[in-house]
């Protein structure tokens, strides 16, 4: 029964080619903590709308965040520090914490709100994925609004990545795994050699089929249908929008910021 | 800033179309313990290919299996039964197990060594998803093999579905994942509608992407090249092979059995 059985080493056409980046992508925190980070670029996406906020908030001129796990961490660190430059921001499903300056819509982080500020953050996901990545040896800040800038920068660094979906309470979520899955097309894009895990090539066919309207995909998901459904539609248009920051900013030291 | 919100309840077209089903999926073992399952049908699958082999043994008139998480396990009742009519099988890292009977290859099921035996089952990933699915109203083996029929069945059940994917290591497997999707899709084609999560969706997706090739996508696949690789590409075309078994295994009491 055995005897047609080929024992050779089948030769991959992997190892033909030039191989310039390995990308893998971690569903969720949880599946993070369990890959190899040394020595990689990790993208932290959590597109509704953890990212996609700071991303807005640095448009708008915030100086940076410090993200904590807790809302008890965060008072107790906005105690300690008595900073009027420093503001209070985050959710938990969904809605604004009592007590804090702003919430976790992008809506929140205005010019005149956030300007020269830095803000203690703690949401339900994004948080949790940032702190899983931080063995790695640099952290970027993805959404859909800064989804080419965030290939450029990977392709400067040359490492190989680990796309980090934040995921919804560590089980999978579509619109992080189709925003992943847009920049591992968007570096595959210009005839890169790219080495993609299953879970990458998922993404990128996931990100291919919904592509020609994103929005949509972004209304229609989950997440997007329960912010909908409590009066948050319009910030999921806002993480709609591909490309609308050129910002690529870093996690590093336990601080996001721009790194310039 | 606010003004333009509407805080109307969105009407979802889920609300006005007849729900026959609700389906949800689970990518890992790990997944699969964070959701209810109380009510519900799930279909446990390892495509490559614990879940292939038990249908191609049932297929040679194998009586069933018993699956234990370790090699010790499997070793302590097998010693307490003294039943000729028990095998040990099983794998670790794909490879046959000392002193076992059977490993995890398909093509070790044939109706000489299997009929009328009981086999206790030690895998590194299947045996773990049908231990996290224990708490379900029923449990269904399912592979590419039996795709058609495991749907049969989940309509004559009617209950609401999770698809249970086994993952390799509690990360995800493109495998298992189009395997669900491949179910998911076949369970909607016939105008049915179908509560689907973003995890279900995405698998129906995948799954149409890869269906005009399936051989191919497994062979593919990490694990699927991995098999190749060790010599066992054959029994990666043989879980290849869909519909080319009508049985739908149940787990039950800790025990796999064709429940006729």
């Amino acid at each position: 029964m055995f005897g047609s059985l080929h024992f050779e080493t089948p030769i991959s056409p992997r190892s033909v080619v030039k191989i310039l980046m390995k990308i893998d992508l971690a569903f969720t925190p949880f599946e993070l903590e369990k890959k190899e980070l040394e020595g990689k670029a990790v993208v932290v996406i959590d597109s509704l709308r953890a990212t996609s906020t700071m991303l807005t908030a640095f448009e708008n001129e915030c100086a940076g965040f410090i993200p904590v796990a807790t809302i008890e961490e965060a008072r107790e660190l906005s105690a300690n520090l008595k900073d009027p430059n420093i503001l209070l921001g985050g959710e938990r499903g969904a809605r604004p914490l009592e007590g804090f300056h702003v919430g976790n819509s992008p809506r929140d982080y205005s010019p005149g709100k956030v300007r020269g500020k830095v803000v203690i953050m703690t949401t339900t996901n994004g948080t949790r994925a940032l702190v899983a990545a931080r063995e790695a040896e640099e952290v970027f800040i993805g959404a859909f609004l800064n989804l080419s800038a965030v290939c450029r920068r990977l392709k400067e660094s040359g490492r190989d990545v680990i796309i980090a979906c934040s995921g919804e309470k560590n089980l999978f979520c579509l619109e992080d795994f189709v925003c992943g899955g847009g920049m591992i097309a968007c570096l595959s894009a210009d005839g890169n050699s790219l080495v993609m895990t299953d879970a990458a090539r998922a993404a990128k066919i996931l990100y291919e089929h919904f592509s020609p309207d994103i929005c949509a995909m972004l209304e229609g998901s989950e997440w997007g249908q329960y912010l909908e459904s409590i009066g948050l539609g319009e910030d999921v248009r806002i993480c709609a929008q591909i490309d609308s920051s050129c910002f690529v900013p870093v996690y590093r030291d336990g601080k996001v910021s721009l790194d310039r």
